[in-house]
């Protein structure tokens, strides 16, 4: 598919609610179990999202636009597990929705064209990327991580489903 | 985590829901392609996952519980293409979440005790396999399939991401 603001909207305004049917309902052992030595929980994963929201992506699409500033801020990847303290998931769930309608609420109002769309900014890895590409990153960020949480939950029985693991491919990712 | 019935439910229930979030209203390239040749859309697993209600987590549950047919009837992983025929997206959602609802609620009504979940059916590859492995096996194919649609939605934005296909791993599986 080619991108298309409207196309890309669809995803981006149904992650919210996808994660809350998804995690809302569930224990505090599904939510809070990783996959092992450093890597990540359902609720660690909300904290990134969140991070995301609020110093990521409309902070890069404005410099994309901008005329002066162009260079992105590194994305601070850890940023969750300090932030997350302290609140449940259900915070975490709701602040997510929160921000996101927020911000694409900001990105509608700027009714973006084919131009605008092609503005660059300076990556601090990739150098010089566009607002399209990084709009559509924004898409793939939310699905990577729902397919994520997907495989993060189901390998908590791995052990559980015994010679099914041959057939269950996430469960060997 | 050890397997544990109403555990193993929470994530059962949710599935339609997420689904129903994840999908609902997204629009008809979204919801029809796919990964390329002989790989499903998440149209297509709407419709594999309808066909696993109707015709095998229960009835393998009911032969591992039986004292007579313990075989199991081996799983067409390609009866969607016929079944789904004529049907909207929204058909399937809501026919799999009537579906779910009704088989769910036939097995909380087993009330299932641990020697239950020790019976056994016979897998046609696998020979020998607990009614327990089975359910743990549903949980994990549910949460496969979520992933798998999760991939496949972002695998329509592979070149549109440009560099940063590099970050977005799901992008490369």
């Amino acid at each position: 598919m080619n991108f298309d603001i409207n196309k890309a909207l669809e995803i981006l305004e149904q992650t919210p609610h996808t994660l809350d049917s998804f995690l809302g309902n569930l224990s505090q052992d599904w939510i809070n179990n990783n996959e092992g030595r450093e890597t990540w929980s359902p609720f660690d994963v909300m904290g990134h999202l969140i991070h995301g929201e609020k110093t990521d992506w409309i902070d890069r699409l404005n410099k994309t636009l901008s005329t002066n500033d162009k260079h992105f801020v590194p994305f601070d990847r850890f940023a969750q597990f300090e932030d997350s303290k302290g609140k449940t998931l259900r915070n975490l769930l709701d602040e997510f929705k929160q921000l996101r309608e927020k911000n694409l609420s900001y990105l509608k109002s700027l009714n973006l064209t084919e131009s605008d769309l092609a503005q660059t900014g300076i990556h601090p890895e990739f150098g010089e990327v566009t607002a399209k590409q990084l709009l559509a990153t924004w898409v793939t960020h939310d699905l990577g991580h729902i397919a994520q949480i997907a495989r993060v939950l189901a390998k908590q029985y791995t052990e559980e489903v015994g010679p099914w693991t041959a057939y269950i491919s996430i469960l060997n990712n």
